[in-house]
């Protein structure tokens, strides 16, 4: 393709895994993409800070594991090297103001009732969760009533004792860094079991924290926009989107304007936000982006001379239930070679945002303008069966990237990897083809309802007015969108 | 004062009544304030539209009644008269298939269970109201209790019947557009506290709904506007706002850049994520604007040749709880003279959000780009008591109004005067005596959390990975913010 000055085949918009994995397969398919990042770095919400006392550290997205075949894929093929997270010896549980050592994912319980209780709510959670359809968990059997429950409602359902009831609410903070009151029970469900469910998600050894990168994980983002040289620009907020011409018009804060046939949004879809679209965004869409906020964590890294806790036999995982601690989960962050002994640990949801620390290296990713928080975004209750479905539907020509839009492991890295490379390969065909969603007519919609709204007003005066209004919507040709 | 070229005491970001009355209230105290809206007509959400057929109609908020001192003054000013919304027959309840007659503001009940649990559930709501500070709602003696449960969560405790939770279902619906399980009942209680309780908000006599603008609300900013001359700018969407400087530099997507002392902001919170920030907002008001939704609503107008209604003994007010219903809520909308018989009808929350008419000329506040919804943002569960503090308090030199601010009629055209009047006046004094709110040190925060934690660990071998933490954070200092 011919490539005027300023003209591309797609603009990709994040420098993240998500739009560098987007570029990347776009260019090696012989097209031309550009990528625009608000930020000073490629990364997005992972970030490889070196420095002397560190060595490498990751202060974002670190963990991988097995089933996330995408991501590790990426790293290998920049020869990016994994390494296990150290669980040899005993973990540790925080609960009541004392702490037990234990083996595994989860905690031994001593109250035979709460270990019968935990073992029934995870089982239940996993079983609702194989009823949630990947790709439309609003098409699940009882999508509706799931979503109209927070997590709380449901533990309160599913659990007779406070032990699990705490334990949960523990488990949602570190999983969505959110609070179990202020999502979905449909989404978090969702959430899980499209990472593979509970024991998946949440363990170390076999689980999502099972490895770390050697170098860290920004080393893949930087591998990509290695490759894509002069096509990733940095520090160019994109402000405006223009669809109005026969080019995608992309408009940076610094008066930049790059033209591309087809657009790649690979935001966090709150992050849409930013930007000023003309013609402005279709009214579910609209409204679905002030509705799915970003999550609540710092981060924090503590180095020491050596790494006593192994001596003492405990391999570093901390699971603390406790108010009074800021810290919720902690995992050993020593390197792969002995070197730099650390502790990371995570501060998460309502206590992160009792902190707010000024001078503190560790990152606090809510005050991140071109992330909004971390890990990912949540949904409350009621909005991802109301929204959901338009999350990676198109818009003319854009199109929609980033772990959000992920079918799995949606909210990692791996996430990322998938929702970049499927927004690549949405735009390719030429725009006369472009599969567009099937839109129902107005009428095809409304038929029911209209004649349901004239039976109801069937007794009353105002039949003539439902009648008016059912002709009237006709008169005005209330015909498909597209 | 003088002023060079481009540069202004205050800008305002905004041209709805918000922005507008801070505006005028600047100007009238001999300030120079500049308003910068992106649309190409003020009102914001109220929308005065002209035509042959309605001769006016408010496709926006156009309801006012007693207690909302502020705007009616406003509209005094400006020779705008009030009439009252027709309520003389009959109003309609539909229920169950049927229709009933009644008087006031809620339908009559047949069922004396019904009578009982409808009386005391909004009762108890008033009552809950009461404790409820209208200027810091987290500060409710059950803020984190009530916050953490949806309306739907306590209608489920405080209703016997289905009739009245259905009921309430459409009361939630008709004053916030929204759903009982997507918002939080600290904050709907708050909402219909701030308004002046149960009967205030929802009557048309003596409530909320009492009176319209002859000609139109959107009069109210088109006279504001005229006032300000050409200190108010169409079509500028502000994409950029820059501290960095001696003054504040605001830019807008055609490339110009306004400076000023002070900014206020005039829009609804989520909107400030239109615009790019630097430096970035601080962490609590970055994840806010991303957690207040706007609310979804279509508003219709049917015209007719007669007010036929009225002949056969019905005002024209309907309260429809039918699912089959799009409209929840009709009113009258004939001119104060008898001429032009219409019926307004409101498509409210879920039933708006199945609806997206194309060439429908009734307008839907989904499709905004710079409003988001309407009428108002809604605080899904758990975020009023985190991060609601934060809504009013300024950010350096940007200022926040907007009806959301308010604290007596929040959400209504009352709110948005109050809103930008209490701006208008905030940042009068110099730059170095503006207030700030107190901040305490990040030790004096976390000494007890950080006690806690040391505590916490005491029996495991990590006390010292505790105390190192703790040393450390003295040595980075953390100090205060500011």
């Amino acid at each position: 393709m011919t490539t005027p000055n300023n003209t591309y085949d797609v603009i990709v918009i994040g420098a993240g895994i998500s739009g560098l994995s987007a570029a990347k397969l776009l260019k090696e398919s012989g097209l031309n993409p550009l990528v625009l990042e608000a930020r000073d770095r490629v990364g997005g919400r992972t970030f490889t800070v070196r420095n002397r006392e560190a060595k490498y550290v990751d202060l974002g997205g670190a963990y991988v594991g097995p089933t996330q075949n995408r991501i590790l894929r990426l790293a290998k093929e920049y020869g990016i090297d994994t390494y296990k997270v150290n669980e040899e010896e005993n973990l540790l549980h925080h609960y009541q103001g004392k702490s037990h050592g234990f083996k595994g994912a989860f905690p031994t319980m001593w109250n035979p009732l709460a270990i019968m209780d935990f073992n029934n709510l995870f089982k239940k959670m996993d079983e609702m969760g194989l009823e949630i359809p990947r790709e439309a968990p609003w098409r699940a059997p009882h999508a509706e009533e799931w979503d109209k429950m927070s997590m709380e409602t449901l533990f309160k359902k599913l659990c007779w004792t406070r032990t699990a009831r705490r334990f949960a609410t523990l488990f949602v903070n570190a999983n969505v860094t959110s609070e179990p009151h202020e999502v979905s029970a449909l989404w978090f469900l969702w959430y899980i079991k499209q990472c593979g469910g509970i024991m998946r998600i949440f363990s170390t050894t076999n689980g999502g924290q099972e490895r770390k990168f050697v170098g860290g994980s920004g080393q893949i983002s930087e591998s990509m926009a290695r490759e894509l040289g002069d096509q990733v620009l940095l520090q160019s907020p994109v402000c405006g989107i223009d669809q109005s011409g026969v080019l995608v018009a992309v408009e940076t804060l610094d008066h930049r304007t790059y033209m591309g046939n087809y657009v790649i949004v690979a935001t966090p879809p709150a992050l849409n936000l930013k930007m000023h679209f003309n013609p402005a965004l279709p009214p579910l869409r609209n409204q679905l982006i002030n509705r799915v906020p970003m999550g609540s964590v710092i981060k924090c890294m503590v180095y020491y001379k050596e790494n006593f806790w192994r001596k003492m036999g405990f391999c570093g995982t901390m699971i603390i239930e406790d108010e009074e601690s800021p810290i919720g989960l902690t995992l050993d962050d020593t390197k792969p070679d002995g070197s730099v002994p650390a502790i990371m640990g995570f501060i998460l949801a309502r206590k992160c945002r009792r902190l707010s620390p000024i001078h503190y290296e560790e990152k606090n990713w809510c005050e991140e303008q071109y992330s909004g928080g971390c890990y990912t975004a949540y949904y409350p209750p009621g909005i991802l069966t109301q929204f959901g479905r338009v999350l990676r539907e198109p818009v003319d020509r854009l199109f929609f990237a980033g772990t959000e839009t992920a079918t799995e492991w949606s909210g990692y890295m791996e996430g990322a990897v998938q929702s970049g490379e499927r927004a690549a390969r949405e735009p390719e065909s030429p725009p006369d083809v472009v599969p567009r969603p099937f839109e129902e007519t107005f009428a095809e919609r409304h038929m029911p309802s209209v004649g349901g709204f004239l039976k109801l007003l069937g007794f009353t005066a105002f039949l003539s007015v439902a009648t008016a209004a059912v002709l009237m919507a006709h008169k005005k040709g209330l015909c498909p969108r597209r």
